[in-house]
């Protein structure tokens, strides 16, 4: 028997794109002698559909589109993940269900069991879980069928989940077990990934084939690396990265292949091709071409060009320098050298004379009070109304430039440099920032050195420096890493040797910027906890504020 | 034996307010002789701790909090709702917790069996349900104590739960039964609830003393309205709505106490009083005084100024008249005469001025391309970036004037009009704002009736108008009604008689237009589907788009 993945990105609410790309890898499954191809967990509606699995109207376009995909499947058999209506009136109304079709017909529908409903997961809130244990049998095979995290409670060692749906399915004696998933991407999930599901196919001794989503979803990337594991643990096959990928394997050769050499990106080489796809699935996805940015001379909006060149093309990202009386000449230098080594367009249009106009327009109001945060704003917001008038006017799509850092100290301007559709960097703390620039940097100075050493600045006042306010980002960093990532309290933290008036005053910097977070664009996520959809914090609220 | 039922205002992670409200209301209810005084759920911490839940320190100090709270319970119990851990090694790792505190002690706690997780609700992402079903017993009477969602599955006519925690413990035959809760207001919610909490009553035959949340939570309203049902099913008590209360019953005369008159506020009311509420907690709760917001003459900025102005005082609200070239001179005269009206302050900062000099700065680029919607955004952003200017040097928080039916179409400007710490009728579809405008002046003329009854407009462009470009608000707020409250699909919606090309075009720009409400401040809830974390829409997708 011939397994074929079929590693496909798809297109949230996009009924007709999502089936045409599965009915063509399954001709093309068919072409190579496969008899089972596998799709993605909720392929037909993309993942996650969120709340329009709240419209009776969505779930039917799914459904509809099964039935005109299992046409399809003569000669071959297909699994297709899908919502279906729980009929039984009692329970959520859907379940996530693996559809299994095959002489052009539905032939019979897995629910999922452990629904995620954590960090970014929010799967109860729609499905019910299954409680009904049964293998398919198909071409004289007995397959265990699961749908993503049901292999997540492997040795019962997951203490969400009081049960293990294969402990079940393995009573039954399969042959096999196919896992169709939706895993998103930060930098360590694939390595953890691999190890729960090779302790799997270990654990039942059997093999275990297992396609993943591939592309970004806004905020959500899914790194594809789908895997064919054999029944003594070994991965014999690793689908791509970042990227779609097709995949045939002999499930009666299956044992005897050796293990594959594995993907061995570093972090951050990691980090960066997330980001690259996010970038170009976001644009793709709306129907966008170019993008827009404020480019600073510092590193973040240079990090941030670079990616959506290599994402977009360089022709299709233009630049604005808006240079104040504040900025200094190295940075506008800086700025257009960087332009030009990537051979990307850029203007220069100076905010002085605007600033000099909100300075008379307001001064009746503001009369002799003293320069402070509200001329900065003023600064950073005039930035932002000139990045959006040439977004209006040219059709580009603004991107964001913050880093994760300043996102969670709330060193940004509202309305100024946090606008825009889509944050690059709001996941990447400073320091890895730096990281991805000398990564960028490795084979070439594409990104100016001195932008990379000089000392980060906003550039909002004279001689401002991030150290003015902020502690070193290697401090900053590690503190936040702690509150955020790891969730400890100051406790914690001030135990692990960092001063406890820093900590106390971080955190509370952290927990102060909600609101200001609340109002930022989706950030591509590449942590474990990403500020976004998976970090749900009050905002009016009095913890360690 | 006497229960008291203590509605108080909590205030998210202020654990040293929440525990001296609480302690001083048992010394209330002791000193009038109460048995057992009842605080809401998650007291301690305040609904919705959200995430905060995930830090182990945060339970600790909710912990510590109702251990302090326990030693004032001496010669009287009390109820109060807080986490606690889950410590079996198996499913989420806290539990929903009533905590049963008498004679200076912890003595039993009771954990919430159904946990919503629809809408505004996240409870499974933190809470493992109860399964072990028992009576409190004090002072020779039998207890069912359960919380909140606990008692909404009577007859089992709830579709989502598979269980009715009350049915298992009606077995053991309790005397009556207390209910603890945070059960978040929209219009029609009160009356639901009291039919569910009447039901529960008449079904067990037995008295049922129910304590909510009152106050705002950020976007989450809590309207109070406790109640004290006999085992007739009359309501016998009723608390106040959006204020704290207290009130004791005697639970032996209970059942010969008549049924009393209930709250009879008009939806509009209802909404008006919530919405009051809402701005005022924000304010308070954040530590904040005075609010700006821009006053155009239009209905929605002039409903928001007098809200604000009952919520914080006239004195404390300030307005600014932002006039374009395209601003009428009746559309000034209105703002002068609300604000004239309220006695509330306000300044003229002209926007012309800075409009030709970011004409003049972009003319290089935009040559002598037409005036478009980049002209018409670059006035709502100077608006903006002004509004912003006078937050940061005086310390106003800038209140959000977008009303329902423009945040559901698009329409409006990002980092605009649609600036704002909160939203105060984001929630409000444009037919409602009217209504709550003839509710404002329904003795005197306190909004000029020339801004209710003049054709709404942006005035960014010549005679511009929102019929221009948008259906009558009385068919538009219909259909966005029935596509997000209702969630029904086109074919069901022109099923109901509206024009199928209207129905498609505004379903359109709503999916079109989640990009803009993903970045919009958060809005004060009063409907039964509000924008924000209880609508949860993917935004790179293609459905009805």
């Amino acid at each position: 028997m011939k397994i074929a993945i079929a590693q496909l990105n798809y297109h949230i609410g996009n009924f007709e794109s999502n089936t045409q790309k599965i009915v063509q890898s399954i001709e093309k499954a068919k072409e190579q002698e496969a008899d089972i191809v596998l799709f993605a967990e909720l392929a037909i509606s993309g993942y996650p559909p969120r709340d329009f699995l709240e419209f009776d109207d969505f779930v039917e376009q799914c459904r509809l589109s099964i039935e005109t995909i299992a046409k399809s499947c003569k000669g071959i058999a297909a699994v297709v993940g899908g919502p279906i209506k729980n009929t039984t009136g009692k329970g959520k109304s859907l379940y996530n269900a693996a559809w299994f079709l095959a002489d052009g017909k539905v032939q019979k529908i897995i629910h999922k069991t452990l629904l995620p409903t954590y960090d970014i997961f929010d799967e109860y809130r729609y499905f019910e879980p299954n409680t009904i244990f049964e293998l398919l049998e198909y071409k004289g095979k007995k397959i265990a069928l699961t749908i993503c995290e049901d292999l997540w409670n492997i040795n019962d060692d997951n203490p969400m989940y009081p049960i293990n749906p294969m402990d079940e399915l393995a009573k039954l004696k399969p042959d096999m077990m196919l896992n169709i998933a939706a895993s998103p991407f930060h930098y360590e999930q694939s390595k953890i990934r691999q190890d729960v599901l090779q302790k799997n196919a270990e654990t039942y001794g059997i093999p275990l084939y297992y396609v993943n989503h591939v592309g970004a979803q806004t905020e959500l990337l899914f790194d594809g690396g789908s895997l064919a594991i054999n029944a003594n643990g070994d991965i014999v096959e690793e689908l791509n990265y970042f990227d779609e990928d097709f995949r045939i394997i002999d499930h009666e050769a299956v044992n005897n292949m050796p293990a594959t050499e594995l993907n061995s990106q570093s972090k951050i080489a990691l980090i960066h091709d997330a980001l690259v796809m996010g970038v170009r699935n976001y644009f793709q996805k709306l129907g966008f071409k170019k993008a827009i940015l404020g480019l600073s001379g510092g590193i973040d909006s240079a990090v941030t060009l670079v990616i959506a060149a290599k994402a977009l093309g360089a022709e299709n990202v233009h630049s604005l320098l808006l240079p104040s009386q504040y900025s200094t000449d190295h940075s506008i230098k800086d700025a257009e050298d960087l332009a030009n080594n990537l051979g990307s367009s850029y203007d220069i249009v100076p905010i002085k004379s605007l600033f000099e106009q909100f300075d008379q327009s307001l001064k009746p109001f503001f009369k002799d009070l003293p320069f402070n945060i509200a001329e900065e704003n003023i600064q950073a917001r005039t930035r932002g109304v000139l990045l959006m008038a040439f977004s209006n006017k040219f059709g580009y799509i603004l991107l964001n430039t913050s880093n994760k850092s300043e996102a969670a100290v709330g060193y940004g301007t509202l309305y100024g440099d946090m606008n825009g559709g889509l944050s690059v960097l709001g996941d990447v703390y400073k320091v890895d920032v730096f990281e991805l620039a000398r990564y960028i940097n490795r084979d070439k100075e594409v990104i100016p050195w001195n932008t990379i050493t000089k000392p980060p600045s906003a550039e909002l006042r004279p001689d401002q420096k991030d150290s003015d306010s902020l502690p070193d980002y290697e401090i900053l960093d590690t503190i936040l890493f702690q509150y955020i990532e790891k969730r400890k309290g100051p406790k914690e933290i001030i135990a692990m040797g960092y001063d406890e008036a820093t900590v106390l005053r971080i955190l509370r910097m952290v927990n102060m910027n909600e609101h200001k977070r609340y109002q930022t664009p989706p950030i591509l996520r590449i942590s474990s906890k990403a500020f976004g959809m998976g970090r749900r914090m009050p905002i009016v609220a009095k913890y360690l504020s």
